[in-house]
C-alpha cells in the first residue's frame, strides 16, 4: 500500500528531542533521565541525534551536563551524537569529547541573531569560518543551520536573496551540511519548495536538511514539501516536545512518530520502528506529566497493528 | 512574498464546522447558538458551509433542528448552505428547505457502510441514484462524498481499485461534485495525490472536492497535495472541532483557520479574513470551554498583523 516513492526510497529523521526539545520544556531532566531518554530513542531505530549543547551553562543550566552525558552514552549500537555549538571555545570542548558531528547556528536575520547570539550576522558568519575550521583540523563533520529561513519574529519577513546569500557565504566554509530552519514555525510548503531550490542551487554540492516546527500546523506539509524538493534529511522531535501545546505560542519541533508515519506510509523508509517509538512518547508524557503535541500516540498507526 | 502559485490562484473551503463539527463535539448548541456561530463564519469571509443534517433527529438529536434553524439563516449574503441527506426521506424534507446545496455520503468500504448507514455499499449506490434523480428534479446540486477514501476503521487498507470503482460507478448518476473523504484521518500526502489523480481519470469532468481530519497530523500536508494534483476545493472545520484533543483518538477536521493560512501565505486565495476567522475560533473556545486543535488561535499570523 502507499508506495508513491520510488521503490529503496529513505530519509533521515534527526532526532533532536534530546537537546532542542528539552531545552524548550519547563521539566527538567537530569543526565541519567536524558540517557534513558535517548537509549530509548536508539531502541525506537533512530540513530542520529542532537543531544548536548557546548554553550555556556550560566545561560542555559539544561545543557549543562554536555560532557557527562555524552560521556554516559552508548557507542556501540551505531548511533551519531551532534552537539551544537555557537563559538570556537564550545568547539574546543566539543572536541575533548566523543561527540560524533557539531552544528553551528546563523540567524538568517540580523536582529533575531543579535538578540539570540549577542554579535551581528556578519560577526556570526566570520565565527562559523573560524569553527568550521577547527571541526575540519580535528577531522569532525560540522553543519550549519540557518535559523529564522522563513521568518523572523523580529523583522517580519525574510527576503529570499538575504537567504541565498548568506548560505551562499557559509557554504564557501565547506559545512558538512546545512539546514534551513523554519525557527519560529511560519513555514508553508510552497515557501519550502522555492527556499529549498533556490539554495540548494547557491550551494554546490551541500547537502540539505530542513528543520520545522508545527507553530501553526504547517510543520508536517514542510516537511512533505522539503521531501518533494529533494531533501533527505529532516529534524523531529519525539513527542513534538519543545513547546508547551497550551502556551501563547506553542513552538514545537515536528512530531517524529507523526513524521515517520506521514514518510513510511508514503513508501519512504526511516528505520523507525512506530511502536517501540509510541512507547517512548507515552513514557516522555509521564515524565512531563502533560500530553505531547504528537498526535500518533493518541490515534494509534494504521493499519491497526501496523 | 510566498507567491509560489501562479497569480489569481484560488481554492475555495467548505467549512463544515457547524454540522461534522458539532456533530461530534459534546456541548449542545441550540439553534440560536449555531446562528451565531454561522453569522460569525459568514463574517470571516466563509460562503459555503455545511450547515444542518438531515438524518434521524432521533439517531442525532444535535442536528434535530434542521429546517429552524435554515428558516433563521440570511438569504442576502451569498452564503451556500448546505445540507447532509443519508436517503431520499432526507431527500424530501431538504427540497422543503432554503439548502442550497444537498451532500450524500457513502462509505467506500462495505463493513464501514453497514456500520454507518445500516445498509452495504451497494445499496447506498442504488439509494444514491435515486436521491441524484430528485435533487436534480428539484434543480438542487447534490454532491457526493465517499468516505472512507484513504482507510476503513473496520477492513484496514480501502484498495485504490475499490474506490476508482465505486466513484466510476457513482459518477454517473451526475454528482454536481465527488468528495474523497479520509473520514478516520489516516491518509498521507503521496497517497492523496496517487487517490486523486486516479479518481479524476475514473469519473470524468466530475469536480473533485477533499476532506480531511487532522487525526495523525497529517491533514494539512493532505490538503496541499490535494490542492497540487489540481483539487481546488477543501472541507475544513472553524478551529479544528469535532474532536476532542484529549481523547484517545482526536478526530477534528483540519482547521479552518490553519487552512487558510497555509493557502494564503502560498499565494492561494481563500477569501477568509483571518483575524476576524481568529475572533471565532477564540469565540468557540469559550463555547466549548476548552482549546479547540487549531493552532493559528495561538500563535497568531505572520508576518504579524497580516
Amino acid at each position: 500500500m502507499a508506495m508513491a516513492e520510488a521503490p529503496g526510497a529513505r530519509a533521515e529523521i534527526v532526532e533532536v528531542g534530546p537537546r532542542d526539545g528539552l531545552q524548550n520544556e519547563s521539566v527538567h531532566f537530569d543526565t541519567a533521565r536524558k540517557r534513558d531518554f535517548i537509549l530509548r530513542l536508539l531502541d525506537s531505530g533512530l540513530r542520529r541525534m542532537e543531544v548536548v549543547s557546548f554553550v555556556n551553562p550560566k545561560r542555559v543550566p539544561q545543557m549543562a551536563d554536555a560532557e557527562a552525558l555524552l560521556e554516559s552514552l552508548p557507542q556501540d549500537r551505531g548511533a551519531r551524537y551532534v552537539g551544537l555549538v555557537l563559538n570556537p571555545r564550545g568547539v574546543e570542548r566539543a572536541l575533548r569529547t566523543a561527540v560524533h558531528e557539531l552544528n553551528f547556528v546563523i540567524v538568517a536575520s540580523d536582529t533575531f541573531n543579535r538578540k539570540n547570539q549577542g554579535v551581528s550576522t556578519g560577526d556570526s558568519l566570520a565565527a562559523w569560518f573560524e569553527i568550521a575550521r577547527l571541526a575540519q583540523e580535528a577531522k569532525v563533520p560540522c553543519g550549519l543551520t540557518l535559523a529564522a529561513s522563513f521568518g523572523c519574529p523580529y523583522e517580519g519577513e525574510v527576503p529570499l536573496s538575504q537567504l541565498v546569500e548568506l548560505a551562499q557565504r557559509a557554504a564557501e566554509a565547506g559545512p558538512a551540511e546545512i539546514a534551513l530552519a523554519d525557527t519560529i514555525g511560519v513555514a508553508v510548503p510552497a515557501e519550502v519548495t522555492r527556499r529549498v531550490k533556490a539554495v540548494r542551487d547557491a550551494v554546490g554540492g551541500t547537502p540539505l536538511r530542513c528543520h520545522f516546527h508545527n507553530t501553526r500546523n504547517t510543520g508536517l506539509a514542510n516537511a512533505w514539501a522539503a521531501w518533494q524538493a529533494g531533501v533527505r534529511v529532516l529534524d523531529a522531535s519525539a513527542g513534538g516536545i519543545g513547546g508547551c501545546p497550551f502556551a501563547p505560542s506553542a513552538t514545537g519541533n515536528i512530531p517524529t512518530e507523526d513524521l515517520a508515519y506521514l514518510l513510511s506510509r508514503s513508501g519512504v523508509e526511516t528505520g523507525v520502528d512506530l511502536p517501540r517509538l509510541l512507547e517512548t512518547t507515552h513514557w516522555l508524557e509521564a515524565q512531563l506529566q502533560r500530553p505531547v503535541p504528537g498526535l500518533l500516540g493518541r490515534a494509534g498507526p494504521f493499519p491497526p497493528g501496523a
